[in-house]
């Protein structure tokens, strides 16, 4: 309808029409357009007077809260009214309930907040003083804004010197602002800015190490770039890279998932003890420690307690725990000390069950982390690009037997030995064949030869030689190993004789299994490695909070 | 309607009128119940044919089913077609999809599957054989049913003999059979029984080193009680005690209910390394190791680690992992190694954010526990009779000043100092009082003499003889301890000096202060302590899955 009403183009109409108009007509033309000027100057004055009323109340009521708090009155000589500073230690000075101050978190800063005046704690990315003005970056979480301080009726030059002065990057800081529309490019919150009119120092940074915007540096752009040793010397500061602290939200996700999937699968969580009389999975690679005048050892997996609590009739349980590994790999997916995903199930038949629980449960992270981590995924991806992992819909991953990946590797021409252990280079080829053959990052290998499993795994049926065993990987990496294990005592002592183990040390293990034992599997996942591989980082020690090596005992 | 129509009460009018029948009415009424007694007598055979049938086309099926699955052939010389007998190893043998049978839990046994044949997988709590029947009480979970073999044209006699002799206390079995309405007192699936037609052998038991029973047998009950450390030292049988594995189940639904509140209020997970360089809590207690090469020891407690991460902007943290003390306590309270609930969170103002944050957090556990694990709760107070806790509604539990507490402890004839720490007695006294006073079971007593408390615990901005501090009480006993912790590194220094600590030693944990610190604090929660105490247990060793004191490395 509308192109065809004249009063829709009314505008150009009179422009045309203004040719054709009278001296007349055009002086009171002009008139109407100074009238209209006049009364735009005015409502513009009106709405600054009203902004800065506004604030001149808030101003006010923020003062007359300052004399009942405490924390907001600052170093010796300045007034507790006064616009900035340096807070006192704040030590719960303040009544019980609080000043009633309430922070508005960066992220959540945008245009529906307009016109509106907050308070945001936050974290000085970085700071710049220009004159009669003082822009700052604030960050908090995965979120950065720009606040600008600008001389005014409001805010003092004094002001601005002080924080070109006092605040340093990586500081924290009260900024007290409104909330006006802006155009910001370098910032997560790029739709509006904070116009600051009070500032005060929560807690002052002495100079970093290296910058956080170097250790923020995809490794493909130009610039600085900071050594992950250095980084994780100083990992109380990496990790406030939000890439960084992201994998770490990650990690949390990958937890919460793997216990929401398994306890609605009546699997009930344990904690098993890590300090042991001796070495779970058999005697290498084991921390040992004096216990009140006894040997003891870490536990290097929950391994003899899940299977006793299956013997304890728990029927499905799962542990997330430390592992401990005295073992001397510096690789980039070995740590002395990892967290463990454990679960241990009766089995009624097949250790297919167990396998098939864990291509359910992946499925369930894998999808959980790409509806519930949405933010962090993108937030790692901007630092580190990755490939989302490809994988088939629950109950459909791939399970292939052992000697069906040794025929596809030495179709393409690998060397492999019908019972040999693969090498973490064969393991890349078979996954490159897998991914080229099922479009999958992720599939099962089972059925592992005997004589790479552990003693405790339950032989195949039908051929000794192999194994009711198998391991999980993610983009050609074990990430997961498990098994059907021996629950017959006799069964159990004649693998152990043949492994060459002295029965005495597993005495109280085989006995466990002598009171009535249900046929059962399990397997242990690694934590980090599952992030790692997930995330497709380049080394397992930025999936971990504090990454424990041969060479790192600190921080 | 009903009660005017004449046909709605015509049996009774029958009866009334049956004096004035004649000799004909009362033959024909005679032969009329004759043919309904033959109809029903009749109907009740074709019943028990239709019964025996369809039984008959189970076991047909079974037969078929029993060719293609090995691991339903029992012993040589046996067909795999037989009633009864030890199976092989179950091995994985079967098809990897399984034979299509499912098991019924015995839990779910009741009128509702009356007339049904199904499997059950269970342990045999104990056997009777009498002549031409066997009687088994199977258990499952928290489930038991009694399960009935009678010699009959399908269960030959040799099947009763077989189970009398094989079938010990505490095996595991598969019995097929019918389900049967009954009343049954003994057992917790009370209206039904199973008629087995067929039972095999999973994995037999050797003689147990104490009977269950007894075990399970309420200490105010008459009869043999089993001694703890007995039970301990054979923990893998102690915990198919129902009421022991239904602690457990609660221990994992307060770990359960402890991360689903905290995540809905954005705390984020973490998992800090066990294995440090200096001792987390003071030089005392410590495990020590050797970490290839360098001392180190077991952490005390993620203190550093939280408060690190706090550092790095994770904001609230949680962790819930394991926690080592090398205490030489022997007492119902101390473990030398249990798991730690630990939170740590940015404050704004006031460490009463803290401390409203456990109020909110163990309220959400108590209501929690009430509401998902009844069975549980009901199972442990059948076995340990126990008070329900009284607490307050979230955000309105009691919280006591120190002072306060002294008070009220002088008021009722106790000595204590003004800054003497409370040991055990007065602590049970002090919760008898606030129960007298309040109605409660669970309170905060907050602002602790600093006296008392570590170095890193934020002095009373008012009074440094105090401490921004808090302990939380369940049942008079203390199971957290809490803090605002000290941010500012000269600060952090003045206290430890004031203390008496080695500076060297704490350099790394004051340093993390110096890059901008925000203001913070939190608890550490003791899980198992958190256990006993809400089923008011009488040791915490009955909490733990493999409890550790200075006597106990084993099981």
């Amino acid at each position: 309808m509308r192109h065809t009403a004249p009063q829709a183009t009314g505008a150009s109409m009179a422009d045309d029409a203004s040719s054709e108009m009278t001296a007349e007509q055009k002086k009171a033309m002009r008139d109407e357009k100074k009238k209209q000027k006049e009364a735009e100057k005015a409502a513009k004055e009106a709405r600054k007077r009203e902004e800065q009323e506004a604030l001149k109340r808030k101003q006010d009521e923020l003062e007359a809260l300052s004399k009942d708090i405490e924390f907001l009155s600052v170093e010796e000589g300045h007034q507790p009214t006064q616009l900035f500073g340096t807070y006192k230690v704040i030590r719960s000075a303040c009544a019980s309930t609080g000043s009633g101050r309430t922070f508005t978190p960066i992220e959540s800063l945008g245009t529906s907040l307009e016109g509106q005046h907050v308070w945001c704690r936050a974290r000085v990315a970085n700071v710049r003083g220009k004159g009669k003005a003082a822009f700052l970056v604030l960050r908090q979480m995965r979120g950065t804004a720009q606040a600008l301080v600008e001389e005014s009726d409001i805010v003092p030059r004094d002001m601005i010197k002080w924080i070109s002065k006092e605040i340093t990057a990586e500081s924290i800081v009260d900024v007290f602002g409104l909330v006006k529309l802006a155009e910001v490019k370098s910032c997560t919150v790029s739709d509006v800015e904070l116009f600051v009119s009070r500032l005060y120092l929560v807690s002052k940074a002495d100079p970093l190490p290296f910058l956080l915007e170097d250790a923020a540096r995809p490794a493909h752009v130009d610039g600085a770039h900071v050594l992950r040793d250095t980084r994780l010397d100083n990992r109380a500061i990496d990790l406030r890279v939000p890439a960084h602290k992201a994998i770490m939200r990650v990690q949390g996700g990958v937890c919460a998932l793997f216990r929401e999937h398994l306890s609605a699968k009546s699997f009930i969580e344990i904690h098993s003890p890590k300090l042991i009389s001796g070495a779970s999975e058999g005697g290498a690679n084991v921390f040992q420690l004096d216990y009140f005048g006894l040997p003891a050892c870490l536990a290097q997996s929950p391994q003899l307690y899940k299977q006793m609590a299956i013997c304890a009739d728990f029927e499905r349980v799962f542990e997330i725990g430390h592992v401990f590994r005295a073992e001397k790999s510096n690789t980039h997916r070995h740590l002395t000390e990892f967290i463990g995903l454990d679960i241990e199930m009766q089995i009624d038949e097949h250790y297919m069950e167990v396998m098939r629980t864990l291509d359910h449960m992946f499925v369930a992270i894998f999808d959980g982390l790409t509806q519930h981590f949405r933010a962090d995924l993108d937030t790692v991806a901007a630092q580190y690009p990755f490939e989302p992992l490809r994988y088939k819909p629950a109950g459909e991953n791939i399970i292939l037997e052992f000697p069906e990946g040794v025929r596809l590797l030495r179709e393409a021409g690998y060397e492999i030995g019908d019972h040999d252990d693969m090498n973490t280079e064969l393991e890349r080829a078979l996954g490159s064949i897998v991914k080229e053959k099922y479009d999958t990052d992720f599939f099962i290998l089972c059925s592992f030869p005997s004589a790479v499993r552990p003693f405790y795994t339950m032989p195949s049926p039908t051929n000794p030689d192999y194994s009711n065993s198998f391991d999980v990987f993610i983009r050609g990496e074990e990430i997961v190993s498990g098994a059907q294990r021996i629950h017959v005592p006799e069964m159990l002592i004649e693998r152990a004789k043949g492994c060459g183990i002295d029965l005495d040390t597993i005495k109280d293990y085989v006995d466990a299994f002598r009171y009535g034992a249900p046929p059962h599997g399990g397997a242990g996942v690694g934590l980090e490695r599952v992030v790692m591989l997930y995330l497709a980082l380049p080394n397992v020690r930025e999936c971990c909070l504090f990454a424990r090596d041969p060479k790192r005992l600190t921080p």
